[in-house]
C-alpha cells in the first residue's frame, strides 16, 4: 500500500488469476480511491473467498459481516470454508424481536450508522467464536461496532479478516490486500 | 399454497434433501406467516438455487435482484447457472454516479421504498434479456419497480423467478414453491 500519483482513470487489481479494472472515484478534491464491488460480480467474490480462507484463525465457528456490499464475500467465504455466517442488518426489520442495536463511528463517511442484530440471529452466535469478514476496512470503526455485537450476544471476537484495506486501520485485522490511496 | 388453521409455532418447509422449521410471525393480530430467511443460511440459499435453476427462462443473459434478503439467493444461483447478476440498492450510494431511482409501491409493507441503480451498474444490463430474481414475492411490486429499471437500462425484462411466493402476487411469476398463510 502507499500514495501513488494519479497515473489513469482506473486500476488494476489482481485476485488470484483474475483481473479487475476498478474505477477511481474521488472522496475529496485532492483524492482518488479504486472502488472495489463484490455486489454483481461473482468470480471476484469467488477468488477473494479462496485467497481469503487460510486468513481465517483456526478455531472460527462462526463468520459474521453487516450488509450489504461484504455479503457475496462472506457467503463465498461460507462455502469455501465450510463455516456458517451471519449478518447484521442496518435497518430494523418488522419481523425482529427485541434486536440488539449497535452504534457505528464511520471516520470514512463522517456519518453514524447502526447495526441491528435479531435475537435468532444473536443466538447463533452465542458461545462461538466469532471472526469478523468485510470487503474493505478503513478506519475500523465497523469492525469494532461487529465486535460489540458479538460480545453482547455472548459470543467471542476470535478474529478479524478483511478483502481489502484502505488507509490505516486504527485496528489488527487479516488483510488480503491492501488498495492504494492516489493523492496529488 | 392455501389458507390453514394454526397448528404450532412452527412450519416445517422442505427444499431439496434439506428441512427448515421457520419461526411463524404475526404481521396483524389474526395472520401468521412463516419467515424465510436465506441470510445467514448457506445451505438453504445453494438448495433453493439448484431448484429454481430450470426455472430460469431459456435466454435470460443477467439475473437481476434489490438488496438484501435476495443477495445470497441470487448469489447462489449465479454460481449454479453461471450468469452474472446485479443488484439495486435501497440507498443511495455516495459513489454513484447519476444513478436510476425507481419508487416501489408496497403492498405488504404500506410505505414506499425507493431503489439505486448506478450507472455502472445500469451498463450491465443495457441491450440484455434479464431475468429477476426475488426470494419472496408477495404483491408484486417490487417485481414491477426491478423490471423498470431494466426498461430504463435499456434491458429487456426476459423473466421472473421467485423462491416463495406469499399470498396472491399480482403478476405471473415463475415460483419453487408457495409459502402458507395461516388465519384464525
Amino acid at each position: 500500500m502507499g500514495n501513488a500519483s494519479i497515473a489513469s482513470d482506473t486500476h488494476t487489481l489482481t485476485v488470484g488469476k483474475l483481473t479487475r479494472e476498478l474505477t477511481l472515484v474521488r472522496p475529496t478534491p485532492n483524492v482518488q480511491l479504486p472502488l472495489v464491488e463484490f455486489l454483481g460480480d461473482t468470480e471476484l467474490a469467488q477468488a477473494a473467498a479462496e485467497e481469503m480462507k487460510p486468513l481465517i484463525p483456526e478455531g472460527t465457528e462462526v463468520l459474521f459481516t453487516c450488509e450489504t456490499s461484504s455479503i457475496p464475500l462472506v457467503f463465498a467465504l461460507s462455502v469455501v470454508s465450510g463455516l456458517p455466517y451471519e449478518v447484521a442488518r442496518k435497518r430494523r426489520r418488522p419481523y425482529m424481536v427485541d434486536p440488539l442495536i449497535q452504534d457505528v463511528a464511520s471516520m470514512t463517511l463522517g456519518v453514524g450508522e447502526t447495526l441491528w442484530l435479531d435475537t435468532r440471529h444473536a443466538a447463533k452466535l452465542k458461545g462461538k467464536r466469532v471472526t469478523v469478514v468485510l470487503d474493505v476496512v478503513s478506519s475500523g470503526g465497523t469492525v469494532n461496532a461487529l465486535e460489540r455485537l458479538v460480545n453482547r450476544a455472548g459470543g467471542t471476537a476470535h478474529g478479524r479478516v478483511a478483502a481489502f484495506s484502505q488507509g490505516e486501520p486504527k485496528i489488527e485485522m487479516r488483510v488480503m490486500q491492501a488498495l492504494p490511496i492516489f493523492k496529488r
